[in-house]
């Protein structure tokens, strides 16, 4: 019984998150923004990919904006605004994940007009995030080499919800034996399509493709 | 109003599970077992370390049980077993955190009368478990150097619910430049009195201080 009063009231709360989440993709689509939800552990390093990954679009004429979600602090914040870039900070008070509303609040905060692709980092978390849309054009999950090559296994939630899967800190890979071809094999498990992109955003290995998919994305969606 | 409700149903759901850890701890207590609840990031090294305390423990004749949380899959029991110790797997089925009635499924699997300490290992996200008692006598935050030293200003509630904190990884703290003094002051503005333990559980550095704390205190509760 008061399960299924629980049950009811998180449909509720979805519902209205998903119609949030298409509210805020008009506001990007009629404003040109594509955007991607970064979704990752804590410290798998979306800060420092975003800003590598801001830093190629840039050369290519590309401008980025930012939104960061955290439950405390500017520290994301403040490091993509000291590297030029537009950021809005998300601080959710405990919130363990994003949902459309904040994101709202953050896309007002930031001038549309002004950018190209707008990143929302996510909170830190690779489980509760995977069930709240933002209106985001592509689900991005940031999986990093230290973590080990079994997460795709243990955290299927979040897999089977990325359109993309970036591995970061591939020059690790070596020195912490990470089995590349499991780590694979445990994405196609879950998500048979989502294209998967190694790198480091340390050595910038592997950045270009990355940043060249997100390019490619825009053109298709706002020629 | 809906927020009002969902408060509500949150602080009935929060005094249950209050409840369900008292009676956990009280059948830990009866039977002479300390139970320490490890919350961590995805990929912090968990069960590694599990298996590196467990092994200098069983040096001191001090016996190791282990109930592994996981969304899904039994990789962490599996590799638990093999090295010899008993362990039962909860698998929440995509729940974010374990809660006191999942662990208390998890103690009736093991035969506590074999067990001195028992491991419970949280599912790994650094936001839901630090608001669920176990019954648990510790609870054990587990960071790892690859995350970053900026992790506790970044999730402060978990860091403020940890009874001790436990740096893993600190082979890699060179290589990756982590700043061990901020680390440090980041635990100390949201938890002034918890053990630090710094680590390597792929190394050993430092495995034989934790134990040490961990039989230190199993002899001051069970004489």
């Amino acid at each position: 019984m008061a399960s299924g009063t629980v049950v009811d009231i998180t449909q509720h709360v979805l519902a209205g998150n998903d119609a949030a989440a298409a509210e805020n993709r008009a506001t990007l689509d009629a404003a040109g923004v594509i955007a991607l939800n970064l979704m990752a552990s804590p410290g798998a390093g979306k800060t420092s990919l975003i800003l590598a990954t801001a830093a190629r679009l840039r050369a290519d004429g590309c401008r980025a904006g930012v939104i960061e979600g955290d439950l405390a602090t500017r520290i994301d914040a403040d490091r993509v605004a000291a590297a030029g870039y537009s950021v809005a900070q998300i601080n959710t008070g405990g919130g363990c994940h994003l949902d459309a509303t904040m994101v709202r609040g953050g896309m007002a905060a930031l001038d549309l007009t002004s950018i190209d692709v707008l990143f929302v980092e996510n909170v830190g978390n690779l489980v509760c995030p995977a069930n709240f849309a933002l209106g985001s054009h592509a689900n991005v999950v940031v999986a990093s080499v230290p973590e080990g090559h079994d997460k795709p296994f243990k955290y299927p939630g979040i897999y089977a919800a990325a359109d993309v899967v970036v591995l970061n800190k591939c020059d690790l890979a070596a020195l912490l034996e990470f089995d590349a071809v499991t780590f694979a094999a445990g994405v196609r498990l879950v998500n048979p399509h989502a294209p998967l992109f190694t790198l480091s955003s340390r050595t910038g290995e592997g950045v270009a493709a990355w940043a060249e998919w997100i390019l490619g994305r825009a053109r298709h969606d706002f020629p």
